[in-house]
């Protein structure tokens, strides 16, 4: 796990463009920013190539999708593809609606998407896999997870992140699990989305998409796991908070010391 | 007041889906999310129906309103009624700008609303009384409050919230009155659009709306009663952190202890 | 420096008008409610006329621009001077995306700003000097900053903020300098967003625009610098917490008592 990325990360400062859901575009900005790097949102399709080029990595959040978003989407992912920039996808919800499937489904026709990174619910829905989505909650199905993540990867030729309790990350091949974290993730809204655009800060530092996907996980789960331990009790403000504290604080000692880390 | 029906919320963890406002929506999920609920929002008219579809109450809040959200609402109001899910709606400023008053009342004209929640200034002007409202604030007028209420109820047959310093809720006949709360709701701008997505949290898992409306205004005015007491000064930022805290860690024996409420 | 403004201010708790980006908008609004002004919003153009007629003050935010925003700002614009209302414009990113150039440009054809508020990047492109701005970020560039905001400020005939470490204010004849302040407000994406809006409220309370803008600058940099100096650590999460709680409870003696004002 080469979580001295996080210093190349803060060293370079990279541009990260991301097209945000209204929901928690805030706590994402501001996340991509206490990290180390530097965060600019767009809602205009005239503009979306010129932000493709002034930056070094994508996030394209499906959050609160509209048809002019896909349109958006669209000339941001061919731009991204053009250039050489990775492109790091967060289908927010594509378990629980079809009209976000079928349009996650036709961009991903369109362009090539380098990360995928998703709740269960959502990266059982792009590996064709059974499962019970609920709404943007991950839901519950029989299938082992680290099986969605690999069918997943292998289906879009890509590195994709199953996060939840242990986050679960596959190229198609390999499988890493990344086993610290918290249970204030779930109870604070934007917690999926900044780790999302967390992972194409570092995709933008490093050319190995499937060790950055991993180090973004090790050190954004190890990071809300100590200020998880710091509180006594669930206090999903706080964390919240702490969080945004944490990510500008933490030192690659403090994350090595905590990480748990399984090849599988 | 039937303030265990708190408990029946966390246990069924209700999806609740919101056309929201982009001012406060980050912090209408995370409240959702925190007192127990599961919150998910949407902009697209494609998904409306999808989207009532999988949840167990909407809030309506229009607090920047444009004429595609008019178009949206209407879809989801009327998918809503169809589907006999509760809808809240949150009439944000219809006391101060004619544009969404006229907007408002062509929506009630397309769909049943089950309870209304605003201010004093907005539940005036949705109940033709005369009332001087500035801009999102409720303003001020010589009306007895109860009477406002209860007015608007009949009006438009529904449950209405007035809130404010105590919170007036009628449905038209009755008059429950909830001295809890505090002033530094007013000093955060998202309190009223929280609280109004709440009610739908509430109204999701008890069948009697008029009840549900007056659990959801104890619960919320009574753990910012709490939240506020604890704080030494008027910290809007610490209260709004804390508020989140405290909505996930509330019990019901708590608000229980502090509850006033009063049957007029 | 007529800091007493703050107590006018907050006296007359004038409703400020926000055409906002949706990364910061939470932030802005909450920053404009802590202070003493009244926040509000809208996305809709056939409601513009009204917003502005109610407010007295108007910010127009291009933090993320749509060509239906433009369309909307070209009205709020055009009522804001025919009713004598000042605008304060934000050039989110004019200095790195041509697109916001070219539309900011545009709209400064069509009605007049009172004040600008931008980083360095942003100020040098509207002065049509050289620099490198870096996305939403100042950049790095060889230019004297007094001169940058000086050439902008006679260029457009109108008062230029200039912030950063030291905010730079001028008229186009004069020169003021802000010292007070802290890093902490870089890490913050909506720092820059709150200053502007605050800017409005100010500038809605008292005719002398410089010197509503020179007043703004020092209560906002000095709340900011008050914070930062009681937290150990760099610590951007409690910092923006604690800012919107200061920002509440701040009085004329205090920032009297840290003001670093130079007149160049």
């Amino acid at each position: 796990m080469h979580t001295e990325l996080l210093n190349d990360l803060r060293n370079q400062n990279p541009i990260v463009f991301n097209i945000s859901n209204f929901v928690t575009v805030q706590d994402v900005a501001n996340g991509i920013n206490a990290i180390g790097a530097s965060p600019i949102m767009s809602q205009e399709i005239d503009e979306a190539p010129a932000m493709v080029q002034i930056s070094s990595a994508v996030t394209i959040n499906i959050g609160t999708l509209t048809t002019k978003q896909i349109a958006q989407a669209k000339v941001v992912g061919e731009t991204a593809n053009q250039y050489h920039k990775p492109v790091v996808l967060d289908p927010v919800a594509v378990g629980a609606v079809k009209y976000r499937l079928d349009a996650v489904k036709e961009l991903m026709n369109d362009f090539k998407v380098d990360i995928i990174r998703g709740n269960a619910g959502e990266i059982a829905a792009l590996a064709d896999i059974d499962w019970q989505a609920k709404g943007i909650d991950a839901g519950t199905g029989n299938q082992d997870l680290d099986l969605i993540a690999k069918t997943c990867a292998q289906k879009h030729q890509c590195t994709v992140i199953l996060s939840g309790v242990t986050d679960v990350i596959s190229d198609g091949e390999h499988v890493v699990h990344v086993k610290n974290g918290t249970t204030l993730f779930q109870l604070h809204v934007g917690s999926g989305d900044m780790l999302s655009s967390v992972v194409a800060a570092f995709a933008a530092v490093n050319d190995n998409l499937f060790e950055a996907a991993q180090t973004a996980c090790a050190v954004f789960a190890t990071t809300g796991q100590i200020v998880a331990e710091r509180l006594q009790e669930e206090r999903p403000g706080t964390f919240s908070t702490e969080l945004m504290d944490e990510l500008h604080l933490i030192t690659v000692d403090e994350i090595n010391a905590k990480l748990e880390v399984e090849s599988k």
